[in-house]
């Protein structure tokens, strides 16, 4: 049977998470359920990243196995059609069978949006962190500045099952204003559950001149989370693009 | 008692419109019980505009009696706090007893926004119309042109009550794309019910080449309701601006 590699973006703000539940409205419930009534047959995925209740994402991958009959040029439209509007199916595309969306993904991309200014938005306030006091910028890409690398994370996050390694490659961070957008950009290659999150809190920490940006290395070298003192709402959170 | 101006945005898409109405979600409903919660006693606003269920806006203006006692500089504050999230109070002024939010308007602006590409978006899906096939900006254009000045727009739209003037004066249509949105920017001194969305149908029309520019004319002179053949949706329209 092909496999397919489809791009997939959400609102995260009505799923609780990604992953596959019992009795809650989850991503990857939501997704088997449309293949399986596009395909006839019950539909198992894989999804490149477990983002959390409420993270959206622009930039998701998931993979799957397509019925030899089914032709493929119809699938995109035709599972846009079984399911509900807060999921889009943006891309399609036959992969060799050894692809894996999670195992074989190279890095991961998230973006965060804070609404820096005064006055809130209701029309963002699903989509962003407001926070009033115009953050320091130049402050924060000095903080982001000691988090690359290859470091144990472990005061950020928590791998999947415990035990497993902590240790993650932060590869680039970028932090930027756009009229009243501050914007970070956050590329490892796996991310710990909670990480970028508690990445995001901890510079926004420093962005508000509560924390010193080499106190940075000192949280990180914690290897505690309790040291994490602000972990940023899911709200302002995406996962944009997962590379192979 | 001092007459506030207050600048309010929402998100549309839970609300049955703006105006009142008993036992639905209105933004004036919520506007006035969270006047009424604030000012410890019954609070009647006045709206510039009747945006219509599922229409956005983020420069309606509303007005309204505030008591004495109430320190202006805490109301903005106060009220986003008794406010759902997805109306905010974008700021608040004290004005001349004579304002009315909606008689002493001169102008109000109204932006709609298409999403024009093939592939469709979960996190626009609530704010924008999704069309595929590439808009014919130029012909948009033309047709647009036709519609500015002062005409009887009763094919367009009704007014609040039967028997009320239908003459309206369209100062002026933009029309732009940037990426992969096409934006419309209509601004009149006042727009009857249903007037944004049916020009808006009637230029889509024109730019998929479903109709000529010049069959906007005929439309326009028919002054009947069923000569517009598409009324678009109102999740891409925004009131912007109003302007005294």
């Amino acid at each position: 049977m092909p496999v397919i590699k489809a791009t997939i973006e959400y609102d995260g703000t009505d799923f609780c998470g990604f992953q596959k539940q019992p009795s809650v409205r989850t991503v990857q419930n939501e997704l088997e359920w449309g293949l399986g009534r596009v395909f006839r047959n019950p539909t198992k995925i894989i999804g490149a990243g477990r983002t959390d209740a409420g993270v959206h994402a622009t930039g998701q991958v998931v993979n799957f196995f397509a019925p030899e009959w089914f032709p493929l040029g119809n699938l995109r439209v035709a599972l846009n059609s079984s399911l509900p509007i807060d999921i889009r199916i943006k891309g399609v595309e036959e992969v060799d069978d050894r692809f894996h969306a999670r195992y074989s993904a190279k890095s991961r991309k998230y973006v965060y949006v804070v609404l820096n200014r005064e006055v809130p938005s209701a029309l963002l306030a699903r989509y962003t962190w407001h926070l009033t006091g115009r953050l320091d910028i130049p402050g924060m890409r000095a903080a982001a500045e000691m988090l690359v690398g290859t470091h144990d994370f472990c005061t950020f996050g928590m791998p999947d099952k415990p035990g497993q390694s902590t240790l993650r490659d932060v590869m680039d961070i970028r932090i930027g204003r756009r009229s009243d957008l501050v914007i970070l950009t956050i590329k490892a290659n796996a991310f710990l559950r909670g990480m970028a999150r508690a990445i995001v809190g901890s510079l926004v920490d420093v962005g508000r001149c509560r924390l010193a940006p080499e106190a940075i290395l000192e949280i990180l070298g914690a290897r505690d989370r309790q040291a994490v003192r602000v972990i940023a709402p899911p709200r302002g959170l995406y996962l944009t693009r997962v590379e192979y």
